[in-house]
């Protein structure tokens, strides 16, 4: 398992010469990280009397933050496990006609799986931009800055998942599953996308001559 | 040491209610996976006759690659050391005049380190998007999506660490000091933002419709 690895011995793995683990992997731990740092900030906030008018949403928040970050490290987990599953059905064998055809159809749902587990990825990398949002306009204002690094790891996990989605649809045979799956993708990135940069941009503008 | 904890167990630490492990270490992590990234396609380039006209220049770039992501890693753990020197400063006794100017010393002086360090981060990852465009432009075109993924993380570790830069610049009464790293950053982030933006639209508008 990736993630019973030191943090370390991850990024040596990545960096070696093998397709995976690769970047579907890392747009899943940027992922964990920005829900990782969401479940800080309601951690952060929950118990204090100060904050005490927003205690049940924190507590909301970090219910869905926690969700999404263990889900994301099994995406980090299962995103070398479809490209493992593409790479496998092309060593099928390809001698006669019956095996042509089982080894086209392996590879087709070798390639629809490693769209939909990025698609995945990138899905809950949205909820986190909204969530990730919501802690820093509420939440302990100490920990704004951890709340806007989430949202930029959020945003890298989306947009490195969308690349990871596109990439596996261009071999995709089915042109109704492409259709579907492309027209998803651009809903979700397009408004999240957005969302990510607003939301950094007010923040930042913050913290300039802040005192 | 956080690099050497299973990822599992960073993503928990970070996820508790304390202020460190945060967002700073977390836009380093972001660059060394960007470091990752970079040095993979590199190695998926290298010593293939295929790419033979690009060798030279992804060795020189695994090579700086890989000093980013040793010296990332690093920052992960100098982050969390610069935080707590600015609360240890904080604690120092208050009770006499020297007492008062010894701890006011302290504290600036903390603050001072604490932007120091996510400026490094941000100078780190702005050369690592340069370096991502070399890769997707010129590395194993099979590994361009994880070159696209390394620009995604390495445009996160750039922002997060300059707002980690910005709120410590905040604090510091320090003018001469607040306008030369105010200034470097801007450098820095005009400049890079711009360019992950660039890479990755071309990226990712070549992996629409490629059969």
């Amino acid at each position: 398992m990736l993630t019973q690895q030191p943090l370390q011995e991850f990024l040596d793995n990545l960096a070696g010469d093998t397709a995976v683990p690769g970047g579907g992997s890392v747009a899943a731990t940027a992922g964990a990280m920005a829900a990782a740092l969401v479940s800080m900030v309601c951690n952060l906030t929950i118990g204090r009397e100060k904050y005490a008018a927003v205690e049940a949403q924190m507590q909301e928040t970090l219910t869905r933050s926690e969700a999404l970050r263990r889900r994301l490290t099994e995406l980090v987990e299962e995103d070398v496990a479809a490209f493992n599953a593409v790479m496998n059905a092309f060593k099928l064998p390809k001698q006669t006609e019956e095996e042509k055809e089982a080894r086209r159809a392996a590879i087709q749902e070798g390639y629809k799986q490693a769209t939909i587990v990025p698609l995945e990825t990138a899905r809950a990398c949205a909820e986190l931009i909204r969530l990730a949002k919501t802690v820093i306009e509420n939440g302990n204002p100490n920990a704004a800055s951890d709340g806007g690094v989430a949202v930029l790891c959020a945003q890298a996990g989306l947009k490195g998942a969308a690349l990871n989605v596109l990439i596996n649809l261009s071999s995709i045979k089915d042109q109704a599953f492409v259709s579907e799956h492309q027209a998803a993708l651009d809903d979700i990135l397009a408004e999240h996308d957005a969302l990510a940069h607003d939301v950094y941009q007010t923040l930042k503008s913050g913290f300039i001559g802040v005192e």
